[in-house]
């Protein structure tokens, strides 16, 4: 079968490998819609995760079933399902104490792409087919549809983890479609100020649709002092951190109340250390809680995130600006990942 | 000064009292404006807290303070304020356990009209006026300020008790105001479906505008039934329980789960046991969690629902169908919700 | 094979049976130490959870491996196993909200001696081996080694939803075999006075080494007004049922402080309503939590409590009270249970 | 009156001042028994607040009422009182919200010896004696008294903050007085494998009675690489850090388990940034929640201490190394603080 792979790190290129072997709790799927995330822009030009031969890329999609192991019950041929990016052992002690994304070992939840072949192939295998797919709902739209694999799942973690209460001033740092997905989440977590830190036009368009009450521009002076003053020297309740780098947790904290709370969903790509200024955080006595995750995956938040679609909640489909035709258009797509032109915040191709 | 009281069990009228005396900690209001509870109307006309004479009634409204105690520090006289139902005594023991509603004793951070005068005076009492006071915001419609004395923080305790989670499917029983709240407060705080169980048009038409998905009409059948029916034999995520009676919870305990929670806020009136279905109830071991509690009052909870409602992401506003002017109208407020005519959902009394 | 089963309500008696069969995930296991439960004697001879025929009992023991699935990576032939009561599907849905006990509905984890064979057969099946075995330690006494099925991970489940903290005076209601350990789970919670409620000599011992600060002997009077009196008006602020019957909920209630939490583990096995006292509930608005589960089974927790006995924090070989050895003395054993002699605390078979 | 107290940064000496002024919701003590702490160290020695003069010193003691204000209800002249460090203004929006400590500001809470004089005076004020006194036992011995105000709630905080959970193995890394109480509070906490990180011997030893399983010698290689030792490569599911810097962190991160959770106790006096490094923290995606606060204080938790305390879960009296009489022995005392001999945890000085 074919599929777009790493080559190494820096390239990209077609490759023919065979299909994958389906086990008694697998599925092998075909894609019907496909998604390249930022992520995969790291893995191949950053070599993020380290260096990789003829790996598939791809995390995001949407699939039909063409084969299912023999202990497989809820799922059969011919399914049309969502997939997660995180497809965890379920049966893991990891899985047990909570933490399924974390089964077998650190993020070892995240297995396409990653330590196995992603989804841009012709066919793709999952495992713990019965735990980690759901049906895609009827006259769901596939684009859409695709945003249930990653961009949701780890907007809505970085609100969960930010534990937002019923009125809280949330502070986004960050809005590209993870951090958008963050707003909308927060928004319809309770919060009641939310405050969008960006510039892209289109960016800043679907923030507001999705409830940021503020824009933080910091191109117009140093954040901190912005919210600062936007919250009369109180400083947000919490802080999701959706973008930056390892400084952004400097200013995170500064900006958060003693007691508040900071969440990272931000891949942090490089450097050594993330710095937590001493005083800002009460020389260790101010409560500020911090944590940064990986979006859980499975079977059961995909179907809630479904419903949460399909009572018109949440509209992920506000993040596609770019929507391609084919299954060889997923090179184009992710090419334009890479390249984030002002008006891009996510592309899909449909096959 | 001049108070609506009640007289007895069973009788109201307008009374002469002295005018409150202030301590160091507190504050002594005028009522700008006014609404009456159904408590109101339990404790006159049920006797539901016992004989109680000469008691003005209301706890309920919003005021200007016209004397502050010397330890006050943060209101001064001529503040319009948001005063809440529940008062408590911040310095308990209850209130450092997180449950100053019970400061004192069971229910006794509730003291309007309850062991002291209400609101329904010409002036009434505060106390802890820093912790238990918030400054009316700009331009905020007065009947609206009102529902945050007690419709919406109840029925945003009935959603945080019953700890709605993203996508969940929730069940409200009881669509009066706090009900309708309840809905609205599901609804951001990430619920997917929301059944809403009643049946009156007005009330409908709110519980839709809120957020509800579905209305359950109970004179259409059993409702344990149609929400089984509806979530395909899975039962609810949660229940919310907001009206009905003792008997209500052995529905709510039936339509819920295995492991969902079921958070009531209904006042309850009569009888003797509240009856938990034991086979329904998992023969003691189907985690399906029951908590009923009462709003927890005080300064920081009243700023954050005014945050909600400034923001937009809250409307309590729609609650109030009838709206009277004077402050002799308090009396016809409160027959009118003794009265429940099908088109009341909550009335306001603007002084 | 041999089994000791349930012939049909009110018999019991040895069976032949088919060794059972082992799936790519399973391992079929012959015990090495048996434990009849309460649960065994409500099934035979209540006829609890309906009526059947010769399924064999029993959900306590350790067992020795003699079959592994393919597909299981952990275990091998000849791994001596501690075995949980609850043996879930950890791939379902019910696992992935955290609720692995009611895995394909209520209860459903529930398997041994319910909806398959027990372990009081030469040989029996585990379902996901993986996710639901755990080495046996070195040099662990097959005794206390059983008491890790059901009685330990019941126990602490009791002081678990009871969110026992730091300084809680914990009232636990009847001291059998499971009641004990919420004593002793209570005490490595955090509690400082514990009162146990209960008469028999040897249990009343075991329940002051385990940590118990005060005996409440029922037959001297009312337990709510003694926990009162003990608690100088105030209640407790955790109340664990371990023993009694629907009725002991309304005790429950009154005897536990406004906002303070009541978790019971006991089976409750008849009756159509467990009772909940309005008043002393704080008519629907106390904050009285009240919550009833299952232990979830499964290997995390099983290593978790393994070395909580290693490191000498909990001692559940005191319950054993009487030692029988091989196969054959199961019916013994289970007869002594369901007779409850004045010194049986809980019984073993070594095999 | 008399007072023992920094002149300025370096300085100590003993003053006069004008005895402290009673509010009507405060309370005048008169010490019969202190301890001086580490932080008076860090104060006076390292200006780790800022410079102060002639700021009376000390913040853990135990006093008898010589005063109290008019609305004080629980408490009169004469009552001999335990006292808490941390002694919050209840009514505040951030006591609220559930930290008090932080009230008016990050650290507020904490005004002894910080934004007021402390307790090393022939009398001290205490504000809101209602919420910051409890009744000392009776017989308590006045040294571990002393021991409620700062050792145990900051230990016991550092064990909460870790979220610690039946059979968690947890790692303490410093094993001073703070570390020591952070160990027992662990193995009440429900622990199994403690790890202390320490050397001298007095404070390994009672680490051990505390119930350390064992005890980690930096000295003898990188306390990380013994952690992942220990726990065959999993990592520790829990950390506290009660002692070290700010690179202790580091360690922290690389030593706890994905998921797992660290908790600092420990005063940061010193550097700019603590350090998280990116990959051990799962390159922003690992769940190693990270928390550091400051004690409570109140009533209602100094009051569930001593129970802990007179049920013998805890013995704080064992820290106590050092004893002294006489009120003039609070200099040699705080210079013994100072100057940490090798046989030193803990000195108290009775009056």
């Amino acid at each position: 079968m074919k599929g777009f792979a790493m080559l190494g790190i820096g390239n990209t290129g077609w490759i023919e490998k065979d299909k994958p072997v389906c086990g008694p709790m697998d599925a092998i799927c075909r894609p019907l819609a496909l998604a390249p995330c930022t992520s995969d822009v790291h893995t191949v030009w950053a070599g993020a995760i380290g260096d990789r031969h003829d790996l598939i890329l791809g995390h995001e999609g949407v699939g039909e079933i063409v084969e299912v192991g023999s202990l497989v019950k809820d799922f059969k041929v011919g399914d049309k399902v969502l997939i997660p990016a995180i497809t965890p052992d379920w049966n893991s002690k990891e899985a047990q104490a909570g933490f399924a994304q974390h089964s077998g070992g650190m993020l070892s939840g995240w297995k396409f792409s990653n330590i196995k072949d992603g989804v841009f192939g012709e066919f793709f295998h999952v495992n713990d087919a019965d735990g980690n797919l759901a049906l895609l709902p009827d006259g769901m739209d596939l684009g859409t549809a695709c945003m249930i694999s990653d961009m949701v799942p780890t907007g809505i973690l970085g609100a969960e983890m930010a534990d937002v209460q019923f009125g809280d001033t949330v502070c986004v740092i960050g809005i590209g479609p993870v951090g958008l997905i963050a707003v909308a989440a927060s928004a319809i977590r309770g919060a009641s100020d939310i405050y969008a830190v960006g510039t892209r036009p289109n960016c800043v368009q679907v923030a507001k649709d999705f409830g940021a009450t503020e824009i933080i521009n910091y191109k117009k002076g140093d954040i901190v002092e912005q919210v600062l003053e936007l919250t009369k020297g109180y400083g947000a309740d919490r802080v999701i951190i959706a973008g930056g780098d390892n400084d952004t947790f400097d200013q995170a904290v500064r900006m958060v109340k003693p007691a508040g709370k900071i969440s990272n969903v931000n891949y942090l790509g490089e450097g050594d250390y993330i710095k937590i200024p001493r005083v800002g955080w009460g020389v260790g006595m101010g409560h500020k809680q911090i944590i940064g995750g990986l979006m859980l995956g499975g079977r059961l938040r995909m179907e809630k995130y479904a419903k949460l679609i399909k009572t018109g909640r949440l509209n992920p489909g506000k993040l596609i600006t770019h929507k391609f035709n084919g299954f060889d258009k997923v090179e184009e797509a992710l090419l334009l990942m890479r390249d984030k032109p002002s008006d891009l915040i996510k592309p899909v191709v449909i096959l």
